[in-house]
């Protein structure tokens, strides 16, 4: 892991840039130390600098003393796009705009991204709980897809908040029964690109004994800010 | 109102119990005043003494200076319960083990307990918000078919906290839609007595542009204490 460049913040939060690899990310972290860890995965397209993530992120560290860290998943951010990847996207918004069904799409698109995804998570994971100033208890939120693997596969990951706005493959739907750490679920109600239905079988799912679905009033982008409080004050309960 | 006996208890919480006409109650108030009030509506048959509802109450006292009413709706804990509510109660619990539908009992037995519990809610409310320790924000936690038309009726009730587990009449199903104020609305996902469907269904009719929905893992009474916490940093958004 190199740091690429850093700032001090004004809420006094350090923002560092790093890569790992090829990887690119972030990595906020409060004066306090060593702090809890939350791993931060972002959605669909989304930039590790999109402006809500960034918001969260400081927020978290700024005002409950957690570190924050996200990467750019293979072909988002500043990361390359394949042809094959811009193959997807296309196909996904005609499908979309068209009101076709997108589960064969899905699957062809996020599967292979998921798959390429988690291990990049999980060496940052490495990488990050060498620093001294990480402690050693590690929480996931955001990109249900990517979570449902990462979440199976790391032992090390003991809590989870999924934001249930982003295509879940089928495969992973079935996984989503081996997410056995306590989690939250954040769906909006009036989720423009979702159904309500598959949401809810997904929550009904997972096989954890500790699961509370969180569902707001509004559309895909309309998360309210009170939020991110509610995943502050759920992560504490068991990363501490 | 008529204070009838008081203590103070270890948490610093002062308890009383009062009376108004003959509707019994209990206030229970912080150290700090003028405290923002929860009114707490308990369920089917449940007393104001009930642990749970008094465990609430005095968290939401002790730990975040709310003062926290609950008085026995007709034919609840203290008071007399009449040849016709126990008729109705004995018709319930004959046709939940029977398995029959039940709705024809609960618009006759609800709808005339909320007809009669909501003229008593705001007279308590017009006592309670004459005591110097009481300051002028309102909410109201509990049940759910008489909070409906309390929120309705009620200007001065500002945020509501409702819990699914209780029966809802049809009536009140349409009347939600009038229910303006913030909210949110508490479910058990496996709750033995209720179907899913319907419950989400109440969430979906509520007219608030905020709600939240809070949907955990288990049965009828197995709300996790966190809950309480998520409330109490609910209210304040909306009581200060």
């Amino acid at each position: 892991m190199r740091f690429t460049a850093e700032q001090r913040l004004d809420d006094g939060v350090l923002e560092r840039e790093f890569t790992l690899g090829e990887v690119p990310g972030i990595l906020w972290t409060p004066g306090s130390a060593p702090a809890p860890l939350i791993l931060s995965g972002h959605n669909g397209g989304l930039h590790k600098r999109h402006p809500r993530l960034v918001a969260r992120a400081r927020h978290y560290a700024a005002e409950y003393g957690f570190a924050v860290a996200a990467i750019d998943a293979p072909g988002h951010g500043d990361r390359p796009r394949s042809a094959v990847d811009e193959q997807a996207r296309a196909d996904l918004r005609q499908a979309l705009a068209a009101g076709q069904p997108v589960d064969e799409i899905v699957d062809a698109f996020i599967l292979p991204l998921v798959e390429r995804a988690v291990p990049e998570w999980r060496a940052t994971l490495d990488a990050l709980l060498s620093l001294p100033e990480i402690g050693a208890t590690v929480g996931y939120e955001g990109m249900t897809a990517s979570g449902i693997r990462l979440a199976v596969a790391e032992p090390r990951i003991s809590a989870v908040n999924f934001f249930a706005q982003g295509f879940v493959p089928g495969t992973l739907r079935q996984e989503a029964r081996q997410v056995t750490v306590p989690l939250q679920f954040l769906m909006q109600w009036d989720d423009e690109g979702m159904e309500r239905q598959p949401t809810l079988d997904l929550f009904d799912a997972f096989g954890t004994s500790e699961k509370t679905l969180h569902a707001n009033l509004g559309g895909h982008a309309g998360t309210p800010w009170f939020e991110v409080d509610a995943a502050a004050w759920f992560f504490p309960r068991h990363l501490k």
